[in-house]
Formats: C-alpha cells, structure tokens, sequence
C-alpha cells in the first residue's frame, strides 16, 4: 500500500475511498450472484471502468441452505454467514448486502455479529411496490418455503410501512412443492428451461386468485421468469437491492 | 467462528477448506468480471449451490487505465492491482486470477509483492490455441493497444511452448484507432452494439490477412464479439481462464 513506484494520488486505496466500498454477500446461489453484480453494473451511470461502483464479493456457494435449516432439516446457516461477512469486512467493504432473500430471516443475527451497515433485500423490493402500488394492492409473492411461510415479507411491510395495506396472494403448499421449490433447484442446477414453465405455471395460479403485482422475492427467480411472460407487473427483489446499493455508493462518494 | 450455534462440521469456514478459494481480481471493467464469474458458475458441474467453487472478488474498477499506463499516459496501475489482491488474501483467497488481459504485464511484479499462486491468463488462452491449433498456426490477436504493442502473447508463447512456432497476425495501427479500442470503450460505457459491429469488421481484417483462428486478448470483447459473426474459430482468454479456475478449485478440493 506504501509503494513508492507511483504517487498516491493513483493508488486504488484513495481513489476507492471516494466511493463507498460495498460488500455483496452471495454465493446463494452463485448464479443469484452474478446477476445481481449484472443489475449493479447496468444501473451505475458510467463511461468508464473508473465510473463503476466498488464491491468486494464473497460467493462461498458452501453456506448451508437456508430453507433447509428454517424447517429444521438441516444445519443452520449463520455462522457461515457471519464468516463470509466478516471476509468482505478485511476486503474493505462498508457496507453488506446479501442477494438472497431467505438469508434475510437471520439478517439480525448477521448484523449484530458484523456491526457493520447492511441493506435489507426486503425494504428494497417494498420500495418498488409502493411505487407500483396504486390498484395494485393485492400483492403475490413468488420465494422459496421459507421465506414465504416465516411471513418474511409481510411482517417487514407491517413493520417499515405499517399505513400501506397489502393483501399477500402466497402460493399454496401444492404450488411450492409442484412449482415453485422445482424451479428454484432447477435454477441452481443450471437448468432455467423447466424452471421457467414452472414459473409462468406458478404465477398464473397467483394472478387467477387475485394477484395483481408478483414479487420475486427469491434471487434465482428472475433468472427463469420473464415480464413479458406474465400478465401482472413483475418487482425484482434483485433488481430493488442493486438499485439501492447503487445509490449508496454514489451517496457514499464524496465529491471529485 | 468459533460460534457453539452449530456444529463446526457445517460451518463454512470447513466447508470452504475442502475446496481452495479462489481471489478474482476484477473490476477491468466491471462487466467482464460478471462474464468471467458466469463462465466460472457455467463450467462448474454441480446441482446444488453447495457444489459450486468458493470465490472471493474484488470489482475495484479505480484501478487505474492499463493502456494509458502502458503508453505512459496514465499512472501506473501496479498498487491498486496490489491493493486489491491483499484485499483478497485478507478475504480468504489461496489463488489469484484476473480477468484482464492487459493487466498481465504487471503480472510478475503483483506475484512479487504478493506472493500468492496465481494463474495467467495467457496460459489458459494458448493452451486453447494448441487444442485447436492443426492447421490454425496463423493466429489473430483481438487485444488492447497494451497487449498488443507490449508483445504479451508472442512472448508468452515462445517461453511457455517454444516447440509450438505460431504467427501472429495483429491489428495494425488503423484497425486499432478505428475498430478495436473504441469497441473495447463501448462495451465499459455498456454499449454492445456499435462494439459488435467494430469488432466483426477487425476479425474480417485479421481473416483476409492470413488468420485461421483469433484469440479474443481482452476480456471485453467476448462480450460483443459471438462465434457465429466470424468464420474461424474464436478463443476466448475469459472461458479458458475460467475453465482453468474451476479446474484448480477441484483439484485443490480434498475426497469429501
């Protein structure tokens, strides 16, 4: 860092510390994680490499899985998390966001492990729906058993925006197992094709039961589900958290 | 780490141990270290997303110009390459790549001031060309005005295989200025198009002067420049280094 072969006024520590450095905190699944740094970069107003927002990624895919361990199946995944987040804190980051929603139900956890700033996915993807809201009250949500049956997403509307009504369209348990678990394995595995039918199958059945607006609120969904292959408007999770660590970056970076 | 939540046999710390991490030293540009951790997740065989191949990354896109260093334009782009890598080793990595083709002039001195095992990008791209080579001994180079002038490939490949006698068919000063650096600019503004075009009309160039096969030099370029627009065969330095990633993590990945 102390090298003399150049002045520091080049050196990527001071040209970095103009930004804020953001660590994204993935791996869940790795495919998740490359589309989301896709989202943060296509929504960084740039010219140049140096234009682009700093991250720092862990994608340590070894974490184990979180619906797994909400039903008591399998082993918990926060001391793999916590160890991720404490790798981007060496790298340098500020600030923690994790593309994966159900790894939000021990967001809490994390933070008070990590003591460091994070973005919740959640607050992010409400955000696009109150924007979208106006008749769009009846919201479905499209995520995995556990996020959807912990009321992840209902209880941070409740709590962040407790004046906003939403009525939640959940997909039933014979939509999850038939559908919706299939085609997020099916993702994770590589195989979007499948996935994607079981998507439109998943969504249609939302829409007939009144939904209005889905959320995907499972970060390989939007990678096997299209806008245009559904008949309501479509909130990308992913989509709302690159947004918001795009902004916080560029609010981050101090004036050039 | 030493959480008593869980078992340590799930922790991630564990499970990491029994693959190596990778450090991905990224961020030149930005789009490319997603191409490049996308072709690492396709080349991955896997169904869960626990198979897959830990990596850590550092998207740092302040690191300063390498061409414009090169050409002594710019400062030297050497301590924020550094920085970055310790960034990396601080994360947990135990190999370094970067995707980034001119970065490798610096290659040498970053191996020094790291001393971590890296791989070179250069490496994994010839190896292509001597898979495909038979009659393809008269290759294109697609690179920056860098790694062209600097004669990074030609050297690389006299002192890795000097059995293997190529001739290297390169842009010349025009295709350069007119084509392929503003094609390399439009693909880190984020525009593909106009880059695409440029790029085809290089290939063209470098195939009517003798080249039965073309390496794509910078790892922008195979984000504008598709097999099917050119009627030879195309390497890409961002598959092969992937590939070459994937195989490493795998090997280094102890009998589970």
């Amino acid at each position: 860092m102390s090298s003399d072969r150049e002045s520091g006024s080049s050196g990527e520590g001071e040209a970095a510390a103009q930004f804020g450095i953001v660590g994204i905190l993935g791996g869940m699944g790795p495919l998740a994680t490359v589309d989301f740094m896709r989202k943060v970069v296509a929504h960084t107003p740039s010219r140049t490499d140096q234009d682009h927002v700093p991250v720092v990624i862990a994608s340590i895919p070894q974490i184990p899985d979180r619906t797994a361990a909400f039903k008591g199946t399998g082993p918990s995944p926060l001391e793999a998390l916590v160890c991720s987040g404490r790798r981007l804190i060496e790298a340098g980051a500020e600030l923690i966001v994790m593309p994966c929603n159900t790894a939000h139900l021990w967001y809490s956890d994390i933070q008070r492990a990590l003591g460091t700033p994070m973005l919740h996915i959640v607050d992010a993807a409400l955000a696009d729906v109150w924007k979208a809201k106006g008749r769009h009250t009846r919201v479905g949500l499209l995520a995995t058993e556990a996020t959807v049956a912990s009321g992840l997403y209902e209880q941070r509307a409740a709590v962040t925006a407790e004046r906003h009504q939403l009525e939640w369209i959940l997909p039933t348990d014979f939509e999850m197992q038939a559908w919706i678990a299939p085609a997020i394995l099916g993702v994770k595995a590589g195989d979007t094709a499948e996935a994607s039918n079981y998507l439109v199958q998943a969504s249609n059945a939302l829409v007939e039961r009144g939904a209005s607006l889905i959320v995907m609120g499972c970060t390989e969904i939007p990678l096997a589900l299209q806008q245009r292959e559904v008949g309501v408007p479509l909130v990308d999770a992913t989509d709302a958290l690159a947004r918001r660590l795009v902004k916080w970056a560029m609010k981050a970076r101090a004036p050039v």
